[in-house]
């Protein structure tokens, strides 16, 4: 390993296998030594979940470079990474790339920005790369050099504790992207179709899938951004706590 | 169903057959109309994930009442209540009892809090329930009253959208506890332990534990107020983003 490069660890949802991933680890190799711990299968919609009830596995999957599978969830790849396989706590960990949206109200149930989000508890500077099209095939290249430009920003600056950065990119050409926003989350709202596959004794078999639409948001939100064709920046924050007066649930205190 | 009783839908992340949602089940009967949907096995550590890759089932369980099991995660069930199990939107939607921590840094893996998050994102007041005490054995009734309270208290005066209530109680005897306090989340460390289960070909099986130890914190978080003996409430945001003057990350937008 090259003394004074950063040490990156890279993760995702979608898998080892996805091409957002290997387009970010490209990314990574010119800017640091990278370490790869991502799901062995697609884990879209992990959130922030592990594995509590059965083991996990790791596995080295390449002679020449540090990429490890994980039977896991994304934040057990993040945990066994910084456990079991990285040689020091990382100067960066990314995730991503995701095929497919992680702004607005995705952001509670992303594996991709969730990944992000352990690394921050790990006390590593994250970032979640997503882009809005949910396609395997579509060209991500041309985000190579923004994504460079974001980490290496990031590496140098450092964020700020408790605070993971989720980068959106919109789903239009690459040329006719204007520019990087620093937003807050947007609102938007699944509807969800359940399409029933079989009954069998007592029991009713669904399968779930989703159609996702953005509400009207502020100028200041990452759905306002990415529709109006800049990449949108949301600093996340792993203290959920809701920024209110709280006297506003006064009525709900009182002493024995 | 009663006339112009509330709506109450009751989830969690331990399972249909655990305790808690026993109890919680006996303390809603006594202020609406039930329904409770709930995990098939035990689901905790489940955060915010959804099950998106494979069928889930539903099945009622219980001929004299509501009661459904769900193949899912917490998440799922309330979505599988939402669109296929309820006659409307309930009016409260509470998750727990939870066998175990859900304060602090533990409210992102939260299958329990998550689960009632998901309520709130559905637009129903919601509330989580958890216990400090990880054990199915503790007697968890004198608890009832103030559960009770709470629920009614939420049906009365509403919760401003986008908030849920995450509710932790302290692991004393009731009869020391001093009272209910409104606080923001704190913070604490998970320290994992990774046993190596087995070795087969180029796998290794880990089983993952972990410790959790609560830092020094203010005493306006949950972390203090459970360590004084006082149940905790914080209202939890399902919007992430973190509250700080954008400035700190303008090093980060440009346009191109």
């Amino acid at each position: 390993m090259t003394r004074n490069r950063p040490l990156i660890l890279i993760v995702n949802d979608d898998g080892i296998d996805s091409s957002g991933i290997k387009l970010l680890t490209t990314a990574m190799h010119e800017i640091g030594d990278v370490f790869v711990v991502a799901p062995n299968i697609n884990r879209s919609g992990s959130s922030h979940s592990m594995t509590l009830h059965e083991d996990i596995f790791l596995e080295k999957i390449n002679k020449d470079f540090n990429y490890f599978t994980c039977s896991g969830t994304p934040v057990d790849c993040v945990k066994s990474a910084v456990n079991k396989i990285l040689p020091r706590i990382p100067d960066l960990c990314v995730s991503g790339i995701n095929h497919g949206s992680n702004h607005s109200i995705n952001s509670l149930y992303s594996g991709t920005l969730h990944g992000a989000m352990e690394g921050t508890i790990q006390g590593v500077p994250s970032i979640a790369f997503s882009h809005l099209n949910y396609s395997e095939e579509i060209n991500l290249s041309p985000f190579k050099a923004i994504i460079k430009r974001v980490s290496l920003a990031v590496l140098r600056h450092g964020l700020s504790d408790g605070i993971t950065l989720n980068v959106n990119f919109p789903n239009i050409d690459f040329s006719d992207i204007k520019g990087v926003k620093i937003c807050q989350q947007g609102t938007g709202v699944w509807t969800e179709n359940f399409q029933l596959i079989k009954e069998e004794q007592n029991r009713k078999y669904y399968k779930i899938t989703g159609t996702f639409r953005d509400d009207k948001n502020d100028i200041n939100t990452d759905s306002w951004a990415l529709e109006n064709k800049f990449i949108s920046i949301v600093p996340i924050s792993i203290n959920c706590t809701v920024p209110i007066n709280f006297t506003e649930l006064k009525y709900l205190e009182y002493d024995f």
